[in-house]
């Protein structure tokens, strides 16, 4: 099974990964966690690229494709293997994240990303994704407690830049049956509850 | 005016792109070179990574998306601002050379690579093309006096991905009304008289 996280930064959908691993593996289940961008050595290198603070002249163009680079070799040095193997691959962001964060945020032309995406991963879609829902304030109050300089260059990014990407993934939960959305300002062990209980449900229909 | 030059690797295209550029001053304009990927901060990053023989392991689709990544920032970065100044800009390869070699040569859709062209370049399109073309026989000829260890992760392809490409660059020459085909069988100043023809009739035409 591949399942994806997608919220914007801050919603805490990392920590909601480790759980959904955690849980797995009592399930005696064999997991690979992911992360985007990166997780291959290629991968790994692009995403320094695309995160370093000095690149503040990247144009939005770039960043869709240097994200779609990167994402094109996990999907064919590790997600497919993976998959193929048996393991339930959890990914920290997927292509939704593009479309929500280059397209909606950015503003380049969703159809365009959309005809990329089959590019980069084919048919590997995620058979399931949390879209892990937080307001723009909390996203801004937690932001404001980590420090500026931990932030990478896509982090510093404005407000109003989170409210559009915020909307694209309200657009995408309408558009896509396999989005879940989760309310992200409940407790961390209740996310981790009705995750779970999806996974659950998915795996009893299939 | 936007001048590319294409070919298979070895056809001579970088010495014709310094001779023209030589002219172009001699004729007193102005006149920036660029060199394909690179020329930006970001997209010599990028080159980095597309030409480096430890990424063996890189499949097609990273490749193509690593070129557009590079020729995004290049477009916007420098090729527009140049034009708008009223430079000769003069790139040896551009967006032809996806089309040639991620298409034709490894195999990906080349409708697929034009729809990533009209993102990543959008109008920017050259307004003349060199290919400069060459036998496979002679460029296999010319790579056998390079040593191994000084090519770069392409230019280790097997022979046939090279006849591949040339095929590409015919099928364009076809297409596209500001192909120019040169013969690269002929001596480097007979190739630069009939660039130099070409630019002035252009000119003329204007």
């Amino acid at each position: 099974m591949f399942i994806s996280f997608e919220g914007i930064d801050f919603c805490g959908k990392s920590t909601q990964v480790e759980l959904l691993r955690d849980y797995l593996l009592e399930q005696k289940k064999i997991v690979h966690l992911i992360r985007e961008p990166g997780g291959t050595e290629i991968s790994e290198k692009i995403r320094e690229i695309l995160l370093d603070k000095k690149n503040n002249a990247m144009v939005m163009e770039t960043e869709l494709f240097l994200f779609s680079a990167s994402r094109a070799q996990l999907v064919r040095e590790v997600i497919r293997p993976y998959l193929q193997k048996g393991y339930y691959v959890i990914s920290d962001r997927f292509h939704d994240s593009s479309t929500a964060y280059q397209g909606f945020g950015r503003g380049l032309s969703v159809d365009a990303i959309i005809k990329i995406h089959n590019l980069a991963i084919g048919e590997t879609l995620p058979d399931i994704t949390f879209f892990i829902d937080i307001p723009n304030e909390v996203a801004i109050e937690r932001k404001l407690k980590k420090s500026h300089s931990d932030l990478d260059r896509i982090e510093v990014s404005d407000n109003t830049f989170y409210e559009r990407v915020r909307e694209g993934y309200l657009y995408l939960s309408k558009q896509e049956k396999r989005f879940r959305v989760i309310d992200g300002r409940q407790s961390i062990e209740n996310i981790n509850k009705q995750i779970i209980d999806e996974i659950k449900s998915l795996e009893s229909n299939k």
